[in-house]
């Protein structure tokens, strides 16, 4: 982008007045972004000395939700979870009508289509579901990544403010598809970061480096998007190549895996299950095949 | 490196012939990368007709271990597991001695210390402790990484030969600590991956776009190295700051993920096995601390 198109975007952007419910680490750092911005921000709060700092800084607090929402036609939602979204949309009621409601409360796809469906029932003028990864002190920089879906006029009508507060990608009309690709990428987060917790749990009992094996760990993530890609490739075609040695060779490095944790007391739950995977699918005749295998035994139950 | 020192360190490495017992994917791919520099080759397996391509290929193949042991100052050990090492060297037996071996059979450290001391009882030169991350096609390439420890003046005198095979870090004289990095590096490789297989099957069970995830997803990858480091230092300084936001945040958000799942009838014991952690945590006070404090319930029994 130009420097010259980016101050006519911000033009746009700093006339739309914008309103944000909860004031938590989240919706705090989406008001005082939308602030140094120059929007015009009005923000409500459950507990209302939260909305203090952000008043100093310009901010109109008002007292209830329902004012709040009333103020601009755009509202930014960030509280806990679905269930305080639930109750303090009952409280705002209709006057949500003609308002573009952008709900970025972690939640499950589900929520995102029921909320769609309460906010078209109570005469929204759009529904947008969001997420959000990444630390709340970087809100307004590329370090935080949200994904949207809904309504896509109303994300056209509001992509230049939404794409003020970070890294944005937008996955289409269904509202749940938003939540589906951020449970995804979080699951996957979080698998990986309890294997390295537990791994350095592992080497503090070795009494090895915890910050060199960290640093070399690190640098072979380098290595996995070409790996992940071909792995992708494998569970759409179904042929799946022995992508990291057949499976019978990891099997019984996997013996030896559990067989050191357990001899040093470090427990191994999550390490069988995989164990298991693999046993099952070298007794279904797959033991020549690799790892990108497991996708099979992963199917929905009922599914083939 | 200068090319001077390395042409150098090849030529000495050159004349150093060497002996591969074992010749499955791994011990093939390393008989052929040491004929392609132009070492005198000697080969055995236990089936012996895997040796026929190479001996086409120049290596000389020999009908038994200890033959083959008797042939070279430097034998390298690539077998399925510790018990097949363990049956063949019965085989060897003090025939290895004065001989340096080199076991990248993927094992157990207790099983590397068990080797170091076959290997000190029976004459051995010395014993250095191999484990080998990569594709056997990149032998002798920068891709496959190499682990080793033990014997740290053999491994001087060998170090040319060895960083033939590919990227080489040295863990010391334990001969277990190269077997303590490459269970730490597959365990966590292992999490990442099938945590993204399963994940895939979410993202299946939903009609998502399995490839466009799978992009995303490599390239935020990036951005672990420093989230990593900074769950290192807390870890080290038992300071465990809201890394991923407060762990009561991000308990509501696993509810979601693990009832998502659930509704979806994929399975969710592993991400339940975190979500127990993350409750306990909490119940213990520690609900405004992030996901690294974690590390603090996954002590070995007796630890405090
Ligand atoms: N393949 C990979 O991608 C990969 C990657 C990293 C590390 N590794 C490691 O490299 C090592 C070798 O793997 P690989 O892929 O080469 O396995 P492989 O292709 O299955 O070959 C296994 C080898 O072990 C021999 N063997 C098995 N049991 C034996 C016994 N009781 N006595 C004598 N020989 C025996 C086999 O001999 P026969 O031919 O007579 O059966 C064969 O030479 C493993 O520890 C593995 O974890 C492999
Ligand atoms: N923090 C992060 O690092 C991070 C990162 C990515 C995504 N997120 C997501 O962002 C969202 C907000 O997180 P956060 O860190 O801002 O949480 P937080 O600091 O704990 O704030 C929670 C907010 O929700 C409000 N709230 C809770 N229950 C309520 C109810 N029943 N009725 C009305 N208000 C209620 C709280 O109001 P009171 O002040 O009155 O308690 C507060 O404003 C979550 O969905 C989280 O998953 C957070």
């Amino acid at each position: 982008m130009t420097r010259a198109a980016d101050t006519t975007n911000r033009a746009v952007a700093r006339a739309c007045p914008v309103t944000v419910l909860g004031l938590g680490a989240m919706g705090s750092a989406i008001a005082r972004s939308f602030l140094d911005r120059g929007h015009p921000t009005t923000v409500w709060n459950r507990t209302a000395a939260k909305a203090d700092a952000l008043a100093d800084a310009g901010a109109t607090a008002v007292p209830t939700a329902a004012d709040a929402v009333a103020a601009s036609p755009l509202v930014v939602v960030a509280l806990l979870d679905g269930t305080a979204v639930e109750q303090v949309m009952t409280s705002v009621g209709t006057a949500i009508t003609g308002r573009t409601l952008v709900n970025v409360t972690s939640g499950s796809p589900s929520q995102a289509r029921a909320n769609e469906r309460w906010a078209r029932e109570h005469g929204a003028a759009g529904y947008i579901d969001g997420n959000i990864m990444g630390h709340p002190p970087c809100m307004g920089t590329q370090n935080i990544l949200l994904t949207f879906s809904g309504s896509g006029s109303s994300f056209a009508a509001h992509e230049g403010t939404l794409r003020e507060l970070g890294t944005v990608t937008y996955h289409g009309e269904d509202p749940g598809a938003a939540a589906v690709e951020f449970l995804a990428q979080v699951a996957t987060s979080y698998e990986l970061l309890i294997g390295y917790l537990h791994t350095l749990r592992l080497l503090r009992a070795e009494g090895a480096d915890l910050a060199g094996f960290t640093d070399r760990f690190g640098a072979s993530l380098a290595g996995y998007p070409a790996l992940l890609t071909s792995m992708v490739r494998a569970v759409e075609s179904g042929k799946y190549g022995p992508d990291l040695g057949s499976l019978d060779v990891q099997a019984a490095l996997m013996d030896d895996l559990i067989g050191h944790r357990e001899s040093l007391g470090v427990e191994s739950v999550r390490m069988r299950e995989v164990k298991k995977l693999m046993d099952r699918r070298i007794a279904d005749g797959h033991g020549h095949q690799g790892f990108s295998g497991l996708f099979e035994l992963l199917a929905p139950q009922g599914e083939a």
